[in-house]
């Protein structure tokens, strides 16, 4: 990986860089359609030129780089991730899918080396959706997808998304005109920190992520009967607080029992939620999630017969609303072969996992083959100024992606 | 009971007259020192004074009535409850023991019937503790458990006890002019309604209360580890809000299986409480209570040790912060043979249950011997104003209390 090193602090170097620009003073806090976000676009696009690369803004507002194939009406193969951050972030959850595709390009300038696709880099606009409440704007942009009634969207100023992108310079009315044509595209590849404790705990600098997995979101209410915490016998109540804690520990252990599924219960609302007060309702979310989108509706199904028999048991009421719903998103398998061929050319242990997170690469998949590799994360901590990665993880990922890109044939 | 119908009639009307005194248009909300307080006192001295009775407001405001003893230097017999509610409250808790008692007077007086002890009655003016945050400030005025801190209490509109009581026309500094001389006391005697479901469930109008349960208060905090509800996989989860739930179960389990305990857990704050990351951080509220105290802290004991097997199991943190502790106050043994004694007369079954809730009894307790008649309540409600009460149920109760004061004698 020594051959790596230099690209490595490289790309930590400048994600450094990109993390001093913030709209928070306190915190790194980078929206859509900021003066910040201009700031990243035009910093990028610099190191995209000083790499070898021509560029361009989209009419989203995300950041293009191209290296030029040799090849007349080439295909593009696009590398990259997203530029904004949450409220609070850490440096590296997508800024490095972009900074690192850049550093690669430069080796490749470097080595005069050139392939019979252009490489396309972008730098997405928008993938939190932390502005305006609606995630993935900028690949959206590009495969079609935005809806005419988003030019209302509003931020928490109350300016909305057709306003943000007329101050950025930006035509709402234009968006269409960023959408790429899905023939062109022979693939989209992002490299991405893993965002989870995985690899860590495996020992491993990267890995190849299968798929992305679905999720699907409820919203949980429970009824009981509110009363009196000191007046009502224990076998005369119905707890909704209690129901619902039942509810939460079998979720719990019926996911436990299942390989390949997470389910979260993240929120919980009780009322009235008084010291002296038996609980009489509670909501909770359940998010449950699995690359195989079967065995997430069989588990599912299996958590909401239990929590129908709790209810029934406890005679309480039960009301779910389902407030998401995404398939998940399988990563190619030429690509995924391809990753993996990298990571073993690279000396490192071969490791497959599923991406638990949502990423830019499920919009992309809508228009063409995607595949991740996936970097390992201090802590498996990311949204939080303690995400933290190592140079020489990077170095190991640019490693996997040099000998992908350069294996990568366009059939 | 056909005897006591036109008086139980007499005290739902009246319960209804005091249900119109609101400080708030929208629903029953009476509190200490406002205009409403002062209406009510009003009022309840007028009826004090219809049954035969001289009237007077101590230095707390409390109202008093007196149905004089024909025998010089006769102690008191203390009858009453509390005219203040809570914001939304119904129209019989406290005053039902207020004005059902003056109804029981003027029967007395009605039958020229008179006692060798004074029958005084009063109308607390506050046992909620919903303006300034403290309980029982009408009973403890009696009892000489004010302290002088509590002058700069302030309620939610920053008014402090002193101003309020100045505004009103009373003085903070001569508070302890309310106070009452414990050798002059034979005994309190309150009436209330239930606040619970086990007379209804038993089909009983009354009940004798044989204590007022002591309660502990804890605040819980399980801290775990904040993480994304995709990324965490379910073994390497450390999550607050599910070992939350497994000590709520304990606690309900516990509790369940000890009869004359109550455990309650209703309070629950989350963090981050987010739908799509799992719980760093969860605070619950741990409410216990029992007429017995050794019995109280046995359970308890074993709830804490069950949170501590919890948290050791699940490698998450646990803080436990006591923030209240109140002793069980047993009502009189002779004076709950004396209401066994008129309910058996009155021809209903006996039944001797604890109060869960607190009362104004408990405060007079400090002083005097206590006992309590519980009225039964629709469904175990109140706080509520769908606090509902039967005027059969009055007549039953209005029938205990005159057979047992009849027969009550001074030793």
């Amino acid at each position: 990986m020594h051959e790596f090193a230099d690209a490595a602090a490289q790309v930590m170097a400048r994600c450094e860089t990109l993390g001093t620009l913030t709209q928070d003073p306190s915190c790194l806090d980078r929206r859509y359609l900021t003066e910040q976000h201009k700031m990243a676009n035009q910093l990028t696009s610099g190191w995209m030129i000083e790499a070898g690369m021509t560029t361009w803004q989209d009419a989203a507002g995300n950041i293009w780089g191209r290296y030029l194939s040799t090849v007349p009406n080439a295909p593009r193969l696009i590398l990259g991730s997203h530029l904004d951050t949450v409220p609070n972030g850490g440096k590296y959850d997508g800024m490095l899918g972009v900074v690192a595709a850049i550093s690669l390009v430069a080796l490749f300038n470097g080595e005069r080396k050139h392939f019979p696709y252009h490489i396309d880099i972008v730098g997405f606009c928008d993938e939190e959706g932390t502005r305006f409440g609606t995630t993935l704007l900028g690949s959206r942009a590009l495969t079609g997808k935005w809806q005419d009634s988003w030019r209302r969207l509003k931020d928490n100023q109350g300016v909305s998304l057709e306003q943000a992108m007329a101050d950025f310079g930006l035509s709402f009315d234009d968006i269409n005109s960023a959408t790429i044509s899905a023939t062109d595209v022979l693939a989209y590849l992002e490299l991405h920190i893993e965002q989870g404790p995985v690899l860590e705990q495996e020992n491993l600098p990267v890995g190849v992520v299968s798929a992305i997995a679905g999720a699907k979101r409820f919203n949980i209410t429970v009824k009981g009967m509110a009363g009196h915490a000191g007046t009502v016998p224990m076998s005369m109540r119905h707890d909704a607080l209690c129901a619902s804690a039942e509810m939460l520990l079998a979720v719990e252990s019926i996911s436990q029992q299942r390989a390949g599924v997470v389910a979260t219960v993240g929120k919980i609302e009780n009322a009235p939620n008084g010291v002296n007060v038996i609980s009489g309702r509670t909501l909770f979310s359940l998010d449950i999630r699995s690359e195989d989108d079967n065995l997430r509706d069989a588990v599912l199904a299996e958590i909401l017969q239990k929590f129908d028999d709790i209810a029934t048991l406890r005679n309480v009421t039960l009301e779910i609303e389902q407030t998401h719903s995404a398939p998940a998103v399988h990563c190619d398998g030429a690509l995924q072969n391809a990753l993996i061929a990298g990571v073993e050319a690279s000396g490192i242990p071969t490791k497959v996992l599923a991406s638990g997170a949502g990423h830019d690469a499920m919009a992309m998949a809508d228009i063409c083959p995607v595949a991740m590799l996936f970097t390992r994360c201090k802590g498996g901590i990311s949204h939080h100024p303690a995400e933290s990665i190592t140079t020489d993880d990077v170095a190991a990922s640019l490693s996997v992606l040099h000998h992908t890109i350069s294996t990568l044939h366009h059939d």
